[in-house]
Order: structure tokens, then sequence, then C-alpha cells
């Protein structure tokens, strides 16, 4: 594989390319994408991936989102409120104005060929290969937790979860690159192998903007620092209020030294559709109590028609499990006939 | 996971008692057991493990039978000529005597359900406890290959392969204890943090015999020195005239300076039900010709049976294939079962 950084500049040297064939011929492209349910989403979530997936699909691309179950017991002891978390994501994906009935939007343990694939594309890949993953390297360096098998073999389902549905376009952020790298091997090795199978995906490169909870850490459900899109108005006005900031009147982006403040900035900053130090130069010395004003009244306008798109989904207490069971049944026929396939190129049918 | 040395002692003493509550309970128990299809079946499966199944089945204990079809590419980059090798393995089953419908005889990658348990098992294992696997450390320090995913990961199949079923009675030599022991610490661990749908499977230590191959190394298709059950009568006695043996007439059981000689002699007494010193004193000096008409014979006589069965079972070109596909048909809906109750425990149930 190569070393992230080759990936990172051949990727964005292409993108420009990428994102001009993916507008003239959305047909071509089918996007694999997804999060692990482990809360309810938030704000980074909206602005990191879910626009960009109503974008796409608004230009023409087949759209598949995976909510990859198993992925949360990568780090952690249990699935928590699993069956929650999905609902209440297909809610989320509804409101922000993802096609449901055009998309595919499926669980992880629900599709047993695809997960499959893991036995194959695990003898296509070395131990030492595992380990240069990033994501594995740093669970490694960083947790107290020993790595489990399912940490460290992270790379090879993420491949089986593209390549299953035949995906050929990934959005990703630079940092994800180097997963997406694992994929574009294993499916290389496989079609070299057996049989030309499976493509090669293309990253997606997408300008992730960096948006920090309300405390300028990691917007986290544990640190208690991010608006999630299920939140009511009230509920986003009082977490705001509690967030965290600074003595000084005079309001500045500065995320190393006033991450709170820089946090707020950059919250409704995305809300406006405005930059940081605009705003920050627009409020003056008035303070972290209009700052904080600003900032509430920034997502609770840009979420009003989410929140109201939501509560008119919710409304129907099957729909969330209606969208998720299509969407297995129909991950569940693409994954047979790869699977086919594999067993076709393999040799293992009997 | 215990050393294997404790695992050893443990499962020792209790050999006894667990033997003879099989004779007594058969119903209670589900053998699961089986091979990589690397290749055709020889003289060291029959004895080492055909033979103890179709024991166990004639006891009354019920018999699952896996051709492990995906563990080929652990350590080999193809699948080879895998189809023929499971077909060729049911004849000799058959042949040997396993009541194949009665028994449930398949192939790894027919089960995607079995395949999908790989996901929630390896988050209950670590890194570290792969990397303690004997087999996995023999071939860390042995392989001139990069250690391949899927080999690193083989506790984790090996314990999907045997809970799926719910297996409960593993025939192992002491050498597969320590995989067995991986089996039971992720059922174990399963049953604690979510709900209890594994049994622990219980090995019963077989007494396997050594039988190398007839140059004295271990029996193995590539070095040819392996008497396969599917040679004819003129093959074997070909094969063992081409042994190396030696120019001493006085025949003797010294593995270490005369292996040839004494892996004719092992080969000789399993067939004959005798022991390699009284063969040896029996043919005195008469020399390695004596003693490879001896072994010829014996082979030739003892497999007469099992090589006329293989023939009529042979004369149905459908046979082999009819067994796997209505073994996979039984193996699915298994697998499917246990899934459920996964997913059920885990609560992913959507």
């Amino acid at each position: 594989m190569n070393a992230p950084s080759d990936s990172f500049a051949a990727t964005r040297d292409r993108s420009a390319d990428l994102a001009a064939e993916v507008s003239a011929h959305p047909e071509r492209f089918r996007v694999l994408t997804g999060e692990r349910p482990t809360g309810r989403l938030h704000l980074g979530h909206y602005f990191g991936t879910i626009r960009e997936r109503v974008r796409l699909q608004g230009l023409g691309v087949e759209l598949w989102v995976i909510l990859a179950d198993y992925q949360v017991i990568t780090d952690r002891d249990t699935l928590g409120q699993v069956r929650d978390n999905v609902y209440h994501a297909v809610l989320d994906y509804a409101a922000a104005g993802i096609d449901t009935s055009a998309s595919t939007i499926f669980t992880h343990s629900a599709v047993p060929a695809l997960n499959q694939l893991m036995l194959p594309f695990l003898s296509l890949i070395t131990e030492a290969e595992l380990h240069r993953n990033p994501t594995v390297k740093a669970e490694l360096a960083a947790s107290e937790r020993a790595l489990s098998g399912l940490m460290l073999t992270y790379p090879v389902h993420q491949a089986a979860d593209i390549l299953f549905c035949k995906g050929n376009l990934v959005p990703v952020g630079k940092d994800q690159l180097p997963h997406l790298e694992a994929t574009r091997v294993i499916a290389r090795r496989f079609n070299e192998r057996y049989a030309p199978v499976f493509p090669e995906p293309q990253a997606l490169l997408t300008a992730t903007p960096e948006i920090p909870g309300l405390d300028g850490r990691k917007m986290s459900k544990s640190y208690g620092n991010a608006i999630s899109l299920s939140m009511t108005a009230d509920e986003t006005a009082a977490l705001i209020k509690k967030a965290p900031t600074d003595a000084d009147r005079t309001i500045t982006f500065d995320p190393e030294s006033r991450p709170g403040v820089s946090a707020l900035l950059t919250t409704a900053a995305l809300c406006l559709g405005s930059d940081e130090h605009t705003l920050a130069d627009k409020l003056g010395d008035s303070g972290a109590a209009a700052l904080k004003k600003l900032a509430t009244d920034a997502v609770n306008d840009y979420f009003a028609e989410h929140r109201a798109r939501r509560a008119a989904f919710a409304a129907d207490p099957d729909f969330a499990a209606t969208v998720i069971r299509a969407g297995n049944r129909r991950a569940n026929e693409v994954a047979d006939h790869t699977l086919d396939e594999v067993r076709t190129a393999m040799g293992t049918i009997y």
C-alpha cells in the first residue's frame, strides 16, 4: 500500500477531474458511505457528511448508506441502544433531504453475504498491512484497551462494506484515505488472483469542515458537547447556555487559547454560511452572552425545517423500520449476487 | 486463555469421564470436525480422524463435517482443484463408513451466516490472544510468507465453524487443544456479555497415531509420500516400491536413523492391527523388499473394501454433489437460526 501522503497527493490531484466526471455522468457512480450507530447524529455528522450525501444524490448518484452496527464494538464492550440509534439516524437522513426510497440504507449485521467477504479478503492482506493502517495504529498507541481482533481487521470489514455493493465512489476526509487505499488493494488483488469482480473505488475528497464540540474538544456524545440533530430548539439553547466560554468580552477566533468561544463561532458560521472572523468582528466586544445568542439563533434557524421534517417522519412509528427493512432486503439481494460471483471466481461452487 | 499445558492436563484428566458420558448419552453430543480440502485424503486422515468419526457416529453421536475451503488460502495463494478435492473427500467419507445421510457434510464458503459470526467473535478476542495461538505462532516463526490476515484470525474462524451449529464435542489431537480453548473462551465471553447462546465445546482427546509419509517425513501431497485413499492397489504398490529404504537387510524400528523402513513398519502395523516391533521381529533379516511386500499387501487388504465401496459411490456422478448440497442446505438452516439468536442477544433486530 502507498504511504498515506502519496495517496493524499494523488487523490487531491485527481479530485477536480473526478468531481467533473461525477457531475457529467452521475449514473456511473455508486456511493457507499455510512456511520457507526453509537448515538444520536449531531451537527458534526450533518456538516461533515450528510449534507454531501444529499448533494451527491441530488446530482443523480446512487446512494448506499451503511449503519455499521458491528463496528460499534470495535472499541467498546456493548452495542448500547443500537436499534434506537439506527432508527434515529434514518429520521435524520430523511429530514436532511436524503431520498430514502431512492437510496439503500441498511445495517451491517443484517447482510451475511457481505460479512462472508471478510474471509477471502483477509487472505489478501498481511498482518503487517493491517498494522500500518492509521486507525489501527492510533488505537494501538492511544487506547488503554487491548486491541480487539475486530479493530485490527477494521480495514477488511470496510473493504467488504464498500465492495459487496461495488461501491465505486467513497466520500472521505483526508484522515480516511488510507482505509480506502486498503479497499483498493484488496479489490486489485482479488481481481488479479481470481477474476475481475470488483471496482477499485475512488475517493471523493470532501472538504469536511472541522466542527468541534461546544467546549472546543472533539464533538462527542460522551463529552456532552454535541448538538444532536434530534434536539429541540430549547434543548439546543440550554446546551449552548452551558457551554464554557471566558471572561474576555472581545470576541476573537482563536481555537488554541479560546476553544469555547471559537467553537461557538464555528458553529454559528457553518449555520449562517459565514466565517468565524467575520462573525467575531461583527460581535466586537459584546461578550459571550451575545455570541451564545447568535449561535443559538443560527443553529435553531438553520435546523428549523430539519426538525419539522424530522417530526413529520417520526409521526409514522413504522417509518424508520420500514426504510431499514427495505434497505436490508436490497442489500442482501446485491450481496448474494456478489458472493455468487466471488464463488464462481474462486471455484467454490459445489 | 490457559497455557496449552494446563489445557492438556485438564482435558486428559477429564477424558475418561467424557468418553463414558459419550457412550452412555450419545444423543447429548454434536461433533464438529473436518478437513481443509487441499488435496486427496490419505492414510493419515483415515487413521488420524476419519476412523474416529465413524466410531462416534456408530455410538449415536450427531456428526457434522466441515470442508473448510476458505482455510485452504490461510497459507497459500490459490484454492487449487478445491471442488474436486471436496467431492473426493465425500467419496472417502462414505467409503469409510460415515453415514452421509445421517451427517451434515458441508463447505465453509457455502454458509454466510456461519461466516458472519466472525464479526462479533473478533470483538471478543484480543490481538495478543490471537498471537498466542500456537498455529499462528508457528506460522509466524516458520513461514517465509508474510502472515496473512486469514491465518492470524484462524482461531476465530474455527470458533465460528464449531459454534454456529453448537457443536459441543470436538475430537482433537494434543496439538489442536489451544484452538479449542480459543473457541471456549469466545463462547464464554459471548454468553457472559450478551446471553447464553453457545455451548463451551469439550475436547475429546483422540490417541491419534503418528503416521509418517513413506519417506519418514510429515505425510504430505507435496512430498509425494502419501498413500491417498483414492489410489488403486497398483498405484499403492508402485508408490511403496519407490519409497526410500536402506541397505541393511535386518528390519528394525528406528524412526530417527531409519525413517523409510520405520514408516513402512508403521503403515503395515496400522493396517494389520499390529505394532512395529512385532512386525520387525517377524521380518528379521529378510530385507526391504519383503518389508515393502508386507506393507503393500497390508494396505491393499485393509483398503480393498474401502476401494470397492468408493467405486460404487463414485459410479453415481451426482453422489458427492448431492451430499454436499444437502449438507449445505442443512448447515444454512442451522446457521441462520443461530445467527437469529445472536442478533436477538445483541439487540441488532430491526
